[in-house]
Protein backbone atom coordinates (compact mmCIF):
# COMPACT_ATOMS: atom_id res chain seq x y z
CA UNK A 1 0.00 0.00 0.00
CA UNK A 2 1.31 3.65 -0.73
CA UNK A 3 1.11 6.37 1.84
CA UNK A 4 -2.17 8.50 1.68
CA UNK A 5 -2.57 10.43 -1.58
CA UNK A 6 -4.64 13.94 -1.03
CA UNK A 7 -6.30 15.66 -4.25
CA UNK A 8 -6.14 13.07 -6.70
CA UNK A 9 -6.75 13.47 -10.53
CA UNK A 10 -9.23 11.38 -10.52
CA UNK A 11 -10.75 10.04 -14.67
CA UNK A 12 -14.03 7.46 -14.76
CA UNK A 13 -14.12 5.15 -17.58
CA UNK A 14 -17.97 4.25 -18.29
CA UNK A 15 -18.29 0.95 -19.83
CA UNK A 16 -21.67 1.37 -22.09
CA UNK A 17 -20.39 -0.66 -25.09
CA UNK A 18 -23.07 -3.42 -24.59
CA UNK A 19 -25.62 -3.64 -27.18
CA UNK A 20 -27.94 -5.32 -25.29
CA UNK A 21 -28.98 -8.03 -27.69
CA UNK A 22 -29.76 -10.70 -24.77
CA UNK A 23 -32.17 -7.46 -23.04
CA UNK A 24 -33.16 -6.39 -26.25
CA UNK A 25 -32.27 -3.30 -26.52
CA UNK A 26 -29.43 -0.90 -25.64
CA UNK A 27 -29.47 -1.08 -21.73
CA UNK A 28 -27.43 2.85 -21.21
CA UNK A 29 -30.28 4.53 -23.05
CA UNK A 30 -33.39 2.87 -21.05
CA UNK A 31 -35.17 5.67 -18.57
CA UNK A 32 -34.68 4.96 -15.27
CA UNK A 33 -36.71 7.60 -13.40
CA UNK A 34 -36.78 11.07 -15.17
CA UNK A 35 -33.21 10.30 -16.69
CA UNK A 36 -31.38 7.43 -18.72
CA UNK A 37 -28.99 5.15 -17.03
CA UNK A 38 -26.08 6.17 -19.07
CA UNK A 39 -26.79 9.74 -17.91
CA UNK A 40 -27.81 8.64 -14.05
CA UNK A 41 -24.10 6.92 -13.62
CA UNK A 42 -22.62 10.35 -15.49
CA UNK A 43 -24.03 12.02 -13.21
CA UNK A 44 -23.11 10.20 -10.39
CA UNK A 45 -19.46 10.01 -11.40
CA UNK A 46 -19.03 13.95 -12.15
CA UNK A 47 -18.62 15.03 -8.61
CA UNK A 48 -14.98 12.91 -7.95
CA UNK A 49 -14.11 13.08 -11.85
CA UNK A 50 -11.57 15.43 -13.37
CA UNK A 51 -13.08 13.51 -16.67
CA UNK A 52 -15.52 11.04 -18.23
CA UNK A 53 -14.87 8.82 -20.70
CA UNK A 54 -17.70 6.86 -21.87
CA UNK A 55 -16.81 3.29 -24.22
CA UNK A 56 -20.05 2.97 -26.33
CA UNK A 57 -20.70 0.66 -28.98
CA UNK A 58 -19.29 2.04 -32.58
CA UNK A 59 -23.02 2.79 -33.90
CA UNK A 60 -24.06 4.35 -31.16
CA UNK A 61 -21.41 6.74 -30.59
CA UNK A 62 -22.93 9.66 -31.83
CA UNK A 63 -26.24 8.66 -29.64
CA UNK A 64 -24.35 8.56 -26.73
CA UNK A 65 -22.20 11.89 -27.17
CA UNK A 66 -22.99 13.64 -23.50
CA UNK A 67 -21.34 17.31 -23.16
CA UNK A 68 -18.36 17.24 -20.91
CA UNK A 69 -17.18 13.78 -21.85
CA UNK A 70 -14.77 12.14 -23.95
CA UNK A 71 -17.08 9.24 -26.32
CA UNK A 72 -14.72 6.18 -27.91
CA UNK A 73 -15.70 3.54 -29.66
CA UNK A 74 -16.12 0.23 -27.49
CA UNK A 75 -15.06 -3.22 -28.39
CA UNK A 76 -16.23 -6.86 -28.43
CA UNK A 77 -15.52 -7.22 -24.86
CA UNK A 78 -15.56 -6.03 -22.08
CA UNK A 79 -12.33 -5.67 -21.38
CA UNK A 80 -11.80 -4.37 -24.58
CA UNK A 81 -14.17 -1.58 -23.95
CA UNK A 82 -12.08 -0.61 -20.87
CA UNK A 83 -8.56 -0.99 -22.31
CA UNK A 84 -10.42 1.60 -25.40
CA UNK A 85 -11.48 3.96 -22.62
CA UNK A 86 -7.96 3.92 -21.00
CA UNK A 87 -6.20 4.97 -24.12
CA UNK A 88 -8.44 8.04 -23.83
CA UNK A 89 -7.29 9.11 -20.36
CA UNK A 90 -5.20 11.47 -19.89
CA UNK A 91 -1.36 10.25 -18.94
CA UNK A 92 -1.31 12.59 -16.01
CA UNK A 93 -4.32 10.88 -14.52
CA UNK A 94 -3.27 9.32 -10.95
CA UNK A 95 -6.19 7.11 -10.00
CA UNK A 96 -8.79 5.58 -12.80
CA UNK A 97 -12.56 4.37 -11.57
CA UNK A 98 -14.54 1.53 -14.05
CA UNK A 99 -18.03 1.34 -13.74
CA UNK A 100 -20.48 -0.23 -15.25
CA UNK A 101 -23.62 1.79 -17.01
CA UNK A 102 -25.80 -1.10 -16.66
CA UNK A 103 -25.66 -0.24 -12.96
CA UNK A 104 -27.48 3.01 -12.55
CA UNK A 105 -28.22 3.28 -9.13
CA UNK A 106 -24.74 3.91 -8.13
CA UNK A 107 -24.91 7.06 -6.07
CA UNK A 108 -22.50 9.79 -5.77
CA UNK A 109 -21.79 8.64 -2.43
CA UNK A 110 -20.33 5.26 -3.13
CA UNK A 111 -18.00 7.37 -6.50
CA UNK A 112 -16.88 9.49 -3.05
CA UNK A 113 -16.36 6.46 -0.81
CA UNK A 114 -14.57 4.31 -3.55
CA UNK A 115 -11.58 7.34 -4.33
CA UNK A 116 -11.72 8.31 -0.37
CA UNK A 117 -9.74 4.99 -0.31
CA UNK A 118 -7.79 5.72 -3.16
CA UNK A 119 -6.42 8.52 -1.56
CA UNK A 120 -5.85 7.08 1.85
CA UNK A 121 -3.59 5.06 0.09
CA UNK A 122 -4.86 1.74 -1.65
CA UNK A 123 -4.08 0.84 -5.07
CA UNK A 124 -7.17 -0.81 -5.93
CA UNK A 125 -10.88 -0.61 -4.15
CA UNK A 126 -13.96 -2.70 -4.86
CA UNK A 127 -17.51 -1.96 -3.30
CA UNK A 128 -18.96 -5.20 -1.89
CA UNK A 129 -21.86 -5.96 -0.54
CA UNK A 130 -22.54 -9.24 2.05
CA UNK A 131 -24.20 -11.89 0.19
CA UNK A 132 -27.99 -12.32 1.35
CA UNK A 133 -28.55 -16.08 0.17
CA UNK A 134 -27.11 -19.19 1.44
CA UNK A 135 -24.62 -19.92 -1.05
CA UNK A 136 -24.24 -23.86 -2.64
CA UNK A 137 -22.01 -25.38 -5.23
CA UNK A 138 -23.53 -27.37 -7.38
CA UNK A 139 -21.83 -30.66 -7.92
CA UNK A 140 -20.99 -32.73 -11.46
CA UNK A 141 -23.57 -35.06 -10.47
CA UNK A 142 -26.23 -32.21 -9.44
CA UNK A 143 -26.16 -32.23 -5.68
CA UNK A 144 -25.45 -28.79 -4.07
CA UNK A 145 -23.35 -28.28 -1.56
CA UNK A 146 -22.91 -25.53 1.16
CA UNK A 147 -20.07 -22.61 1.15
CA UNK A 148 -19.59 -20.69 4.02
CA UNK A 149 -20.97 -17.39 3.51
CA UNK A 150 -19.31 -15.90 6.24
CA UNK A 151 -16.77 -12.76 5.26
CA UNK A 152 -18.42 -13.23 1.94
CA UNK A 153 -19.34 -10.52 -0.23
CA UNK A 154 -20.46 -9.76 -4.07
CA UNK A 155 -18.66 -6.80 -6.17
CA UNK A 156 -19.60 -4.09 -7.48
CA UNK A 157 -18.92 -0.53 -9.52
CA UNK A 158 -17.08 1.51 -9.33
CA UNK A 159 -13.81 -0.06 -8.84
CA UNK A 160 -11.00 2.54 -8.32
CA UNK A 161 -7.12 2.12 -9.23
CA UNK A 162 -3.66 3.45 -8.64
CA UNK A 163 -4.15 4.64 -12.96
CA UNK A 164 -0.51 2.85 -13.18
CA UNK A 165 -1.92 -0.22 -11.54
CA UNK A 166 -5.08 -0.71 -14.01
CA UNK A 167 -2.99 0.44 -16.94
CA UNK A 168 -0.67 -2.71 -16.14
CA UNK A 169 -3.93 -4.95 -15.58
CA UNK A 170 -4.96 -4.65 -19.24
CA UNK A 171 -1.76 -4.18 -20.85
CA UNK A 172 -1.68 -7.70 -21.42
CA UNK A 173 -4.77 -7.71 -23.57
CA UNK A 174 -6.38 -10.07 -20.94
CA UNK A 175 -9.97 -11.00 -20.97
CA UNK A 176 -11.85 -10.16 -17.92
CA UNK A 177 -15.39 -8.69 -16.53
CA UNK A 178 -13.46 -8.21 -13.29
CA UNK A 179 -10.75 -5.50 -12.88
CA UNK A 180 -10.17 -6.21 -9.17
CA UNK A 181 -10.16 -9.73 -9.67
CA UNK A 182 -7.43 -9.13 -12.36
CA UNK A 183 -5.32 -6.63 -9.87
CA UNK A 184 -5.48 -9.16 -7.60
CA UNK A 185 -4.08 -12.14 -9.28
CA UNK A 186 -1.02 -9.79 -10.13
CA UNK A 187 -0.33 -9.47 -6.68
CA UNK A 188 -2.17 -5.99 -5.95
CA UNK A 189 -3.64 -5.84 -2.80
CA UNK A 190 -7.30 -4.88 -3.07
CA UNK A 191 -9.30 -3.10 -0.52
CA UNK A 192 -12.82 -2.76 0.01
CA UNK A 193 -15.71 0.20 0.70
CA UNK A 194 -19.21 -0.20 1.64
CA UNK A 195 -21.55 -0.80 -1.58
CA UNK A 196 -24.84 -0.34 -1.71
CA UNK A 197 -27.57 -2.80 -2.03
CA UNK A 198 -29.44 -0.82 -4.05
CA UNK A 199 -26.55 -0.63 -6.84
CA UNK A 200 -27.98 -3.33 -8.87
CA UNK A 201 -27.04 -4.75 -12.14
CA UNK A 202 -29.41 -4.65 -15.01
CA UNK A 203 -29.68 -7.39 -16.49
CA UNK A 204 -32.74 -8.65 -17.41
CA UNK A 205 -36.11 -7.21 -17.74
CA UNK A 206 -37.48 -7.67 -14.21
CA UNK A 207 -33.88 -5.87 -13.20
CA UNK A 208 -35.03 -2.76 -14.76
CA UNK A 209 -38.41 -3.00 -12.95
CA UNK A 210 -36.35 -2.83 -9.64
CA UNK A 211 -34.23 -0.22 -10.52
CA UNK A 212 -37.28 2.08 -11.22
CA UNK A 213 -39.05 1.44 -8.76
CA UNK A 214 -35.85 2.23 -6.34
CA UNK A 215 -35.32 5.35 -8.50
CA UNK A 216 -39.00 6.40 -7.85
CA UNK A 217 -38.72 5.42 -3.97
CA UNK A 218 -35.44 6.84 -3.37
CA UNK A 219 -33.07 8.49 -5.64
CA UNK A 220 -36.01 11.09 -6.66
CA UNK A 221 -36.83 11.72 -3.02
CA UNK A 222 -33.19 12.63 -2.66
CA UNK A 223 -32.80 15.12 -5.46
CA UNK A 224 -31.22 12.91 -8.07
CA UNK B 1 -31.75 -41.82 -4.00
CA UNK B 2 -35.17 -43.66 -3.28
CA UNK B 3 -36.93 -44.21 -6.16
CA UNK B 4 -39.82 -42.34 -7.50
CA UNK B 5 -42.93 -41.50 -5.52
CA UNK B 6 -45.84 -39.94 -7.16
CA UNK B 7 -48.98 -38.41 -5.62
CA UNK B 8 -46.56 -37.64 -2.41
CA UNK B 9 -49.16 -36.75 0.62
CA UNK B 10 -47.54 -32.78 1.02
CA UNK B 11 -47.90 -30.66 3.84
CA UNK B 12 -45.82 -26.72 4.00
CA UNK B 13 -44.50 -25.20 6.72
CA UNK B 14 -44.66 -21.06 6.42
CA UNK B 15 -42.18 -20.08 9.05
CA UNK B 16 -43.42 -16.33 9.60
CA UNK B 17 -42.37 -15.92 13.14
CA UNK B 18 -40.28 -13.57 12.79
CA UNK B 19 -41.71 -9.95 14.88
CA UNK B 20 -39.80 -7.45 12.62
CA UNK B 21 -37.56 -5.95 15.25
CA UNK B 22 -34.54 -4.98 12.68
CA UNK B 23 -37.36 -4.52 9.73
CA UNK B 24 -39.56 -1.95 11.23
CA UNK B 25 -42.96 -4.06 11.75
CA UNK B 26 -43.99 -7.65 11.17
CA UNK B 27 -43.02 -8.30 7.39
CA UNK B 28 -45.99 -11.41 7.54
CA UNK B 29 -48.51 -8.32 6.90
CA UNK B 30 -47.13 -5.90 4.81
CA UNK B 31 -48.87 -5.36 1.79
CA UNK B 32 -47.45 -6.38 -1.75
CA UNK B 33 -49.96 -5.47 -4.20
CA UNK B 34 -52.95 -6.23 -3.65
CA UNK B 35 -52.86 -8.80 -0.28
CA UNK B 36 -50.36 -9.14 2.47
CA UNK B 37 -47.12 -11.34 2.34
CA UNK B 38 -48.31 -14.21 4.55
CA UNK B 39 -51.33 -14.67 2.09
CA UNK B 40 -49.09 -14.66 -0.76
CA UNK B 41 -47.23 -17.47 0.72
CA UNK B 42 -50.33 -19.67 1.03
CA UNK B 43 -51.61 -18.87 -2.36
CA UNK B 44 -48.71 -19.95 -3.62
CA UNK B 45 -48.58 -23.34 -1.56
CA UNK B 46 -52.27 -24.37 -1.87
CA UNK B 47 -51.70 -26.04 -4.88
CA UNK B 48 -49.56 -28.23 -3.90
CA UNK B 49 -50.01 -29.19 -0.05
CA UNK B 50 -52.69 -31.22 1.37
CA UNK B 51 -52.83 -28.69 4.18
CA UNK B 52 -50.40 -25.81 5.68
CA UNK B 53 -49.19 -24.86 9.05
CA UNK B 54 -48.15 -21.12 9.96
CA UNK B 55 -45.09 -20.80 12.59
CA UNK B 56 -46.56 -17.18 13.82
CA UNK B 57 -45.14 -14.70 16.86
CA UNK B 58 -46.72 -15.88 20.18
CA UNK B 59 -48.69 -12.49 20.40
CA UNK B 60 -49.69 -13.05 16.46
CA UNK B 61 -51.12 -15.85 16.55
CA UNK B 62 -54.90 -14.57 16.00
CA UNK B 63 -54.30 -11.98 13.75
CA UNK B 64 -52.26 -14.40 11.82
CA UNK B 65 -54.87 -17.06 11.43
CA UNK B 66 -55.89 -17.63 7.74
CA UNK B 67 -58.81 -20.41 7.09
CA UNK B 68 -57.52 -23.80 5.78
CA UNK B 69 -54.71 -23.70 8.12
CA UNK B 70 -52.90 -24.51 11.25
CA UNK B 71 -51.35 -21.60 13.40
CA UNK B 72 -48.65 -22.45 15.74
CA UNK B 73 -46.61 -20.27 18.47
CA UNK B 74 -42.95 -20.10 16.49
CA UNK B 75 -40.18 -19.87 18.48
CA UNK B 76 -37.06 -17.84 19.24
CA UNK B 77 -35.20 -19.07 16.39
CA UNK B 78 -36.05 -20.30 13.02
CA UNK B 79 -35.03 -23.90 13.43
CA UNK B 80 -37.48 -23.64 16.70
CA UNK B 81 -40.34 -22.42 14.30
CA UNK B 82 -39.43 -25.13 11.93
CA UNK B 83 -39.65 -27.79 14.87
CA UNK B 84 -42.88 -26.50 16.28
CA UNK B 85 -44.82 -26.22 12.89
CA UNK B 86 -43.07 -29.80 12.06
CA UNK B 87 -45.03 -30.90 15.13
CA UNK B 88 -48.55 -30.07 13.99
CA UNK B 89 -47.63 -31.78 10.71
CA UNK B 90 -49.97 -35.12 10.20
CA UNK B 91 -47.51 -37.92 10.95
CA UNK B 92 -48.93 -39.61 7.33
CA UNK B 93 -46.99 -36.77 5.06
CA UNK B 94 -44.67 -37.83 3.17
CA UNK B 95 -43.08 -34.83 2.14
CA UNK B 96 -43.02 -31.00 4.01
CA UNK B 97 -41.81 -27.83 2.00
CA UNK B 98 -40.72 -25.04 4.49
CA UNK B 99 -40.95 -21.50 3.22
CA UNK B 100 -40.22 -18.37 4.43
CA UNK B 101 -43.32 -15.50 4.77
CA UNK B 102 -40.56 -13.37 3.90
CA UNK B 103 -40.55 -14.98 0.15
CA UNK B 104 -44.05 -13.68 -0.74
CA UNK B 105 -43.06 -13.76 -4.42
CA UNK B 106 -42.18 -17.44 -4.67
CA UNK B 107 -44.51 -18.65 -7.57
CA UNK B 108 -47.36 -21.49 -7.55
CA UNK B 109 -44.97 -23.09 -10.11
CA UNK B 110 -41.82 -22.73 -7.43
CA UNK B 111 -43.63 -24.77 -5.15
CA UNK B 112 -44.39 -27.30 -8.08
CA UNK B 113 -40.86 -28.36 -9.30
CA UNK B 114 -39.94 -28.34 -6.04
CA UNK B 115 -42.74 -30.88 -5.01
CA UNK B 116 -41.83 -32.64 -8.75
CA UNK B 117 -38.69 -33.44 -7.53
CA UNK B 118 -39.62 -34.69 -4.61
CA UNK B 119 -42.14 -36.89 -6.37
CA UNK B 120 -39.16 -38.42 -9.17
CA UNK B 121 -37.68 -39.49 -5.84
CA UNK B 122 -35.46 -36.94 -4.55
CA UNK B 123 -35.04 -36.44 -0.62
CA UNK B 124 -33.94 -32.77 0.02
CA UNK B 125 -34.66 -30.62 -3.19
CA UNK B 126 -33.45 -26.39 -2.93
CA UNK B 127 -34.82 -23.66 -5.29
CA UNK B 128 -31.66 -22.22 -6.96
CA UNK B 129 -30.71 -18.86 -8.97
CA UNK B 130 -26.75 -18.70 -9.94
CA UNK B 131 -25.15 -15.44 -8.31
CA UNK B 132 -24.72 -13.02 -10.38
CA UNK B 133 -22.26 -10.29 -8.62
CA UNK B 134 -18.09 -11.63 -9.24
CA UNK B 135 -17.92 -13.18 -5.47
CA UNK B 136 -15.16 -12.13 -2.87
CA UNK B 137 -14.06 -13.19 0.73
CA UNK B 138 -13.10 -10.81 2.80
CA UNK B 139 -9.42 -11.37 4.81
CA UNK B 140 -8.77 -10.71 8.12
CA UNK B 141 -5.94 -8.02 6.90
CA UNK B 142 -9.14 -6.46 5.20
CA UNK B 143 -7.82 -7.34 1.68
CA UNK B 144 -10.60 -8.99 -1.13
CA UNK B 145 -10.06 -12.12 -2.93
CA UNK B 146 -11.74 -13.86 -5.81
CA UNK B 147 -13.85 -16.64 -5.21
CA UNK B 148 -14.88 -18.90 -8.13
CA UNK B 149 -18.13 -18.42 -9.08
CA UNK B 150 -18.82 -21.59 -11.57
CA UNK B 151 -21.51 -23.52 -10.55
CA UNK B 152 -22.33 -21.14 -7.47
CA UNK B 153 -25.78 -20.70 -6.47
CA UNK B 154 -27.59 -18.93 -4.18
CA UNK B 155 -30.64 -20.60 -1.89
CA UNK B 156 -33.98 -19.90 -1.71
CA UNK B 157 -37.09 -21.28 -0.36
CA UNK B 158 -39.80 -22.88 -0.16
CA UNK B 159 -36.99 -26.38 0.36
CA UNK B 160 -39.04 -29.85 -0.22
CA UNK B 161 -37.79 -32.79 1.87
CA UNK B 162 -39.32 -36.33 2.64
CA UNK B 163 -41.18 -36.25 5.71
CA UNK B 164 -38.72 -38.01 7.93
CA UNK B 165 -35.47 -36.55 6.20
CA UNK B 166 -36.72 -33.14 7.88
CA UNK B 167 -38.12 -34.72 10.54
CA UNK B 168 -34.43 -36.42 11.70
CA UNK B 169 -32.82 -32.76 10.46
CA UNK B 170 -34.35 -30.95 13.27
CA UNK B 171 -34.73 -33.70 15.87
CA UNK B 172 -31.55 -32.82 17.64
CA UNK B 173 -32.68 -30.07 18.53
CA UNK B 174 -30.41 -27.53 16.20
CA UNK B 175 -30.20 -24.00 15.36
CA UNK B 176 -30.08 -23.52 11.53
CA UNK B 177 -31.24 -21.32 9.56
CA UNK B 178 -30.73 -23.28 6.36
CA UNK B 179 -32.80 -26.68 6.34
CA UNK B 180 -30.96 -27.83 2.81
CA UNK B 181 -27.79 -27.52 4.63
CA UNK B 182 -28.40 -28.98 7.89
CA UNK B 183 -29.93 -32.31 5.44
CA UNK B 184 -26.46 -32.03 3.70
CA UNK B 185 -24.09 -32.07 7.00
CA UNK B 186 -26.45 -35.53 7.94
CA UNK B 187 -25.34 -36.83 4.78
CA UNK B 188 -28.56 -36.72 2.65
CA UNK B 189 -28.65 -35.64 -1.10
CA UNK B 190 -29.64 -32.54 -1.65
CA UNK B 191 -30.87 -31.65 -4.98
CA UNK B 192 -31.54 -28.48 -6.96
CA UNK B 193 -34.40 -27.02 -9.19
CA UNK B 194 -34.63 -23.76 -10.98
CA UNK B 195 -35.41 -21.06 -8.64
CA UNK B 196 -36.73 -17.57 -9.49
CA UNK B 197 -34.69 -14.63 -9.70
CA UNK B 198 -38.09 -12.31 -8.99
CA UNK B 199 -38.35 -14.68 -5.67
CA UNK B 200 -36.66 -12.32 -3.45
CA UNK B 201 -36.06 -12.30 0.71
CA UNK B 202 -37.66 -9.41 1.89
CA UNK B 203 -35.06 -7.72 4.69
CA UNK B 204 -34.68 -4.47 4.56
CA UNK B 205 -37.59 -1.19 3.21
CA UNK B 206 -35.27 -1.15 0.02
CA UNK B 207 -36.34 -4.91 -0.71
CA UNK B 208 -40.30 -4.43 0.36
CA UNK B 209 -40.00 -1.30 -2.37
CA UNK B 210 -38.91 -4.06 -4.81
CA UNK B 211 -41.40 -6.63 -4.11
CA UNK B 212 -44.20 -4.73 -4.76
CA UNK B 213 -42.65 -3.53 -7.87
CA UNK B 214 -42.31 -6.89 -9.22
CA UNK B 215 -45.28 -7.85 -7.94
CA UNK B 216 -47.42 -4.72 -9.81
CA UNK B 217 -45.72 -5.68 -13.20
CA UNK B 218 -45.89 -9.59 -13.26
CA UNK B 219 -47.87 -11.19 -10.65
CA UNK B 220 -50.93 -9.18 -10.85
CA UNK B 221 -50.36 -9.49 -15.01
CA UNK B 222 -50.75 -13.31 -14.59
CA UNK B 223 -53.63 -12.81 -12.36
CA UNK B 224 -51.85 -13.37 -9.06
Amino acid sequence: MSSARSGLRVWTVIVAAGTGVRFGGPKQLVEIGSSTALDMSIAAARGVSEGIVVAAPEQMRQELQRAGTVTVAGGATRAESVRRGLRAVPADAQAILVHDAARPLATPALFGRVVEALEAGEDAVVPVVPVVDSLKRLAEDGSLHSVPRENMFGAQTPQGFRADVLRAVHASGLDTTDDGGAAEAMGVRVACVDGERTNLKITTQADLVVARALARAYLEGSGR
